[in-house]
């Protein structure tokens, strides 16, 4: 496909990527202490799901080595919402504070769009806020992006030259990951198509793209006739499968199928959830240069 | 195509969809100003642009016949923003306006995202603001929609019962019909295609649609062979084209050659043009309702 220059090996590197980014953000965070401001990141968990706590602890573990200042905020199951918004007022208010994460899920009791607006969107590193969402849905540059969809355009920058023009297919619409891509890829230049559990033949579609983003949730949903010879493969998908070998996380995309096929591809492990995290650390920094650029014209 | 059952003629009658909505606008008004609540839409337009101009007083006059107060607001080409700025604040703190509109195009040394972020997303009857597309983009339903592709699902609606799993393409991405189209089909349960200048086929995208909504702002872009026979098509266009009988104003399909192929279709003028103005009402009444509840509920 000539609109499309590898510019790398067919296995995007996701952890080498992230971990480039990792460098810069932290390099940039040492020049922004310079000047005084440290960025800080509170995170707030509530409740004790197992799998939000090993997030958590592994993104305020981040934070840290990145030479940012962690909140780490962990509530009982049981906290009520206006407690929850309270606490995120008061860290809205903190000018230490640059970037508010709430995990999700969060407990059923509480409704995750009147936390998720509660935040400052100029904290919002998460880019879930109404007003974040908004901005990137009309095309201006100036809102916090979510950080998946944000790493994997990063991963696909590495070997896409020029998007303009390029056929981009998504498959699974959240609004964590699936919708902004689309937002992403469009304010690129790509033709965009949004595929979902209603669509109808999904494998059609697939096979039509030039760029493939896979955020479906289910293991090895995408196998190697779903994929145009030469695509670029995102597989955003992380699934727990049971293997002969024991428990094994997988992605969304039959890797041994499709890698060779594609002209690049994530694995997973090691391609887009890597980026996640360094994207978060990126939108804290931005959050924090910003936040300081208001208060010094105001 | 048996996924659409037709309940409406082929040529979907935009005129007279228009004018039951604004019969049912003007009824539901009648009841809440029955209650001391009086909807008011409030019209700015900085300058003198012919065109803008005439659709100015065609708005006023509708608003007042659906029963409505109208506030028209027209201001000299050399405002500067901070006056209109100024004027819009004024607006949002008006208890008799529920609906601000800003005329566009706005004069080049207005920073035209500045102004459409300070009307209040409550008043927000164009659905312009950030945290309208914001709200439509997560698929929140209690934010306002832009007129032209509200005016467009509420046709398609008329022709169409069940959308889930349709394959629409958007042709034309603008923030003020494409994009917002986009997400409107997205959730409703289409698969959306959203084409643009920059996409490499956009005939081959198009004869794929159950749905082809085109918003290209170029006369009889569509053709016939653009079209899969038993498609629901929306015309957007609005253009003045020169004929041997004098200048005309046509859409951006070849109405001729489409309608009798297509399983439904929207003339121009008498599709969506007239719908616009009819969502514009719709909204204030919604807008001045949310405003009442919120009031009443503080």
């Amino acid at each position: 496909m000539n609109m499309i220059t590898p510019l790398a090996p067919t296995i995007i590197d996701g952890k080498a990527e992230a971990a480039a980014l990792t460098q810069q953000v932290a390099a940039e965070t040492l020049a922004l202490r310079s000047q005084g401001v440290i960025p800080g990141l509170a995170v707030v968990l509530v409740g004790s799901d197992p799998a939000s706590a090993i997030y958590v602890r592994s993104k305020v573990r981040k934070t840290e080595a990145a030479g940012m200042k962690s909140f780490s905020h962990t509530l009982p199951a049981e906290t009520s919402e206006e407690e929850l918004l309270t606490l995120i007022r008061q860290l809205n208010a903190d000018p230490e504070v640059h970037g508010i994460l709430v995990q999700l899920p969060l407990p059923a009791h509480i409704n995750r769009d009147a936390v998720l607006d509660t935040i400052s969107p100029d904290k919002d590193v998460d880019g879930f806020h109404t007003v974040n969402a908004g901005k990137l849905a009309v095309g201006r540059t100036n809102g916090l992006i979510p950080c998946t969809p944000a790493g994997c355009l990063i991963l696909l920058k590495r070997v896409i030259s020029s998007f303009a023009g390029l056929h981009a297919v998504i498959i699974g619409c959240s609004n964590i990951v699936g919708r902004p891509m689309g937002r992403l890829l469009l304010n690129e230049g790509c033709t965009v198509v949004m595929t979902h559990l209603k669509t109808r033949d999904v494998a059609a579609e697939a096979r039509r793209a030039d760029i493939l983003v896979v955020a479906a949730g289910h293991a090895h949903l995408v196998r190697k006739d779903w994929v145009k010879p030469g695509a670029v493969v995102i597989d955003v998908g992380i699934n727990r499968i049971d293997t002969p070998d024991g428990p094994k996380i997988t992605g969304d995309v039959a890797f041994d199928e499709v890698a060779g096929h594609a002209a690049a591809i994530t694995p997973v492990p090691g391609g887009v959830g890597p980026m996640t995290i360094a994207c978060l650390l990126k939108n804290t920094l931005q959050a924090a240069r910003a936040l300081t650029d208001k208060e010094a014209s105001s």
